[in-house]
């Protein structure tokens, strides 16, 4: 069983919008055990919308159609899925007359428009939308199934949900149940943990990959099965033994992102953490007041970008940056400090660089962390501090934290 | 001349991260006026890429991959390119050294992975990647051209503004340039900016619409032309329309953030901002410093959470508290005082409100604007604090100052 999902829009193909609804199927599909092979966008042009169609229809048991059924003349799927079907189109009194009453039951008038989303393929099946006035139906053709869904996501997703979704499983025996985890990574990089765990990437089932985003890497285990127990048996062993070659590199999973891990350790510890920042300008205030314990462990942050900021701010003496420069580890420790103790926090997390490096020789960032008036740990970055750079910054800062915490358990 | 984009990964098929990257490469082809016609999406899976690969590169003139050039087994794209195009796979001599330079200035440790990115499809042209590990190229095959790209989009957006939008431009002929410009509005709903301009929403070149964000409502004006400069011609006087019937709620076009215009107004009148923030949790430290002229202009920020944190950092008597409440726009304006002197800066900027509200009943959020020493501005704004609910306390505030500064012009 394969599944495939076609969007229809010229505004996709302009980039005017993100096609969040392959998205939001895919994940679908992929909890009913329905594979999905494909996703491919046309734009509203009928020969290559029929084009499409007969390839989808004819390598796909399912293809699932969005967008494109809406009441002006450039939304074609009915036309096309009637043309890659050998069908004519025609207009269902019954679809006619509950469009009419969606007009009538919110008191705005239906224009000669709307009348042309009654029309469906013959003999197509009608998939009732009472969330909208686009009407889906699915046709059948020589055992593949072709489904034409609204592209408004939440009529899509209301039609998905309550009519597709149930359809599709009683209907074909899904065997194939598809689970994943997601084990999160800091302090290594994506060739290192490749080169660990390279011979688990071999696997077929589960299958073993890893994914590099900035300061993080993933491990992604995913398994096929009759169903999610079996699923979760097969990444079990896997999981287990890729934590135990990870060692505590591994922070989290799934959901977790780096700052919630952090925040929870606080919980736990019933500590209060407090952060200054330059060159992460607020970022690192963001992720930790937005995690999942923030509000009780975020004791307070402040955006500083200049040396004469951090002078007149946190208090820092000005001897301390003309003996030890600007960035320094010396300037990054004693920044720590005064963020805990101007924020009465159980500990202080400083992120001290320039703002507005130059990307080749840009000084070195320097984190300092201040617990109990003791400076704990001082590390440094060197490398960009763009987009890309903020978010090793922020990892490399939280993971800190996070290997500290762990320490004192 | 069409294009198709290819993106590669299975991890867009389990509907794990949604694909943004065909959106933005589909808007810069709409600039240059390259037609595209498909984007289809394929996990890795070599023979599946094959096929698409030949399919695509069949019909379009320009293919253009992304994704599945990372440094492991399950990163297949110059495989696939070089079987689509009956090709060997070679070691590049010169991009295994540009690899181990880029490991070897990071003081990183190369992996024998990293090795694999260094073979590319014979006769390819390279194109070098100075962001990232995985070098891109081109092959071209009876007249049609594949691209392939590195999947994390800040290594794709350097390579495609930098290396392949120049040099389409240079090699076709492109006619039917599309050119659009967007106005940024604040404090003015979609459905009145859509009253004020709905006759110009009838017009077929250029076309006009309305986009609703939170605390933003952009208006669109899109024209196609031969060229460039004839497009433009088109979108000038219904520019000039428009921003005459929408007066001061234009704050901006295209790219331009609010966050951009208030430092910009701010860099022009030699003055600089600090701001004290609690419900926005850095967020508005974020955007302000990172805004383009935030370097400049930014004098820094606090993030405090609780009203004890008020009290302590900022100084905020206790007294005001009990006599006014809190949140109150007596605790907004003494915040922005505050904010104002503890970092030395010309104007402070506060936004108070209870950081974990209750949605239905949760006090408003106010706003505090202090100019040398004297409270300038109030507002409230009650609503909702969620992630769409800060989009639109963001702009309250940012637009806050905005209107300020173009009194004090």
């Amino acid at each position: 069983m394969q599944a495939e999902i076609v969007t229809i829009g010229t505004e996709l193909l302009l980039g005017e919008i993100v096609d969040t609804n392959s998205t939001w199927i895919a994940q679908r599909l992929t909890t009913i055990g329905l594979n999905l092979y494909y996703t491919l966008t046309v734009g509203d042009n009928l020969q290559r919308i029929i084009q499409v169609l007969e390839q989808s229809s004819g390598r796909s048991d399912v293809v699932i159609t969005t967008g494109g059924l809406g009441p002006t003349v450039d939304d074609l799927t009915r036309k096309a899925v009637a043309a890659a079907t050998e069908r004519e189109l025609i207009l269902d009194e019954q679809l006619l007359k509950e469009i009419q009453e969606f007009f009538a039951q919110r008191h705005h008038t239906m224009s000669e428009n709307n009348r042309r989303q009654a029309y469906v393929p013959e003999g197509a099946q009608i998939i009732h939308n009472p969330v909208g006035t686009a009407p889906a139906f699915a046709v059948e053709q020589n055992d593949h199934l072709i489904i034409s869904l609204p592209g408004v996501p939440h009529e899509m997703k209301y039609l998905m949900k309550n009519e597709v979704l149930p359809y599709l499983e009683a209907r074909y025996d899904l065997k194939d149940v598809i689970r994943s985890r997601f084990l999160h990574t800091c302090g290594i990089g994506e060739s290192t943990v490749g080169s660990k765990i390279g011979d688990l990437m071999g696997l077929k089932n589960p299958t073993v990959g890893t994914r590099a985003h900035p300061g993080q890497t993933d491990v992604c285990i995913t398994a096929k099965a009759e169903n999610a127990q079996e699923a979760e048996a097969l990444i079990e062993p896997i999981e287990a033994d890729i934590r135990a070659r990870l060692g505590d590199h591994v922070f989290g999973a799934d959901e977790e992102t780096l700052a919630d891990v952090v925040t929870e350790l606080l919980a736990q510890r019933k500590l209060r953490l407090s952060v200054t920042e330059t060159v992460t300008q607020g970022e690192l205030a963001q992720h930790l007041s937005q995690a999942s314990k923030g509000v009780e462990t975020f004791a307070g942050g402040s955006v500083l970008p200049t040396e004469k900021n951090l002078q007149e701010v946190l208090g820092i003496e000005r001897q301390l940056f003309e003996e030890h420069g600007f960035p320094s580890q010396a300037v990054a420790d004693a920044a720590a400090r005064s963020a805990r103790t101007m924020c009465r926090a159980d500990i202080g997390l400083a992120v001290i660089g320039p703002l507005d490096p130059v990307a080749a020789d840009a000084p070195p960032v320097y984190f300092g962390l201040a617990f109990a008036d003791e400076v704990l740990h001082g590390a440094s970055h060197q490398g960009r501090t763009g987009p890309a750079g903020r978010g090793w910054l922020l990892h490399l800062a939280m993971d800190l934290v996070r290997r500290h915490l762990l320490e004192i358990a």
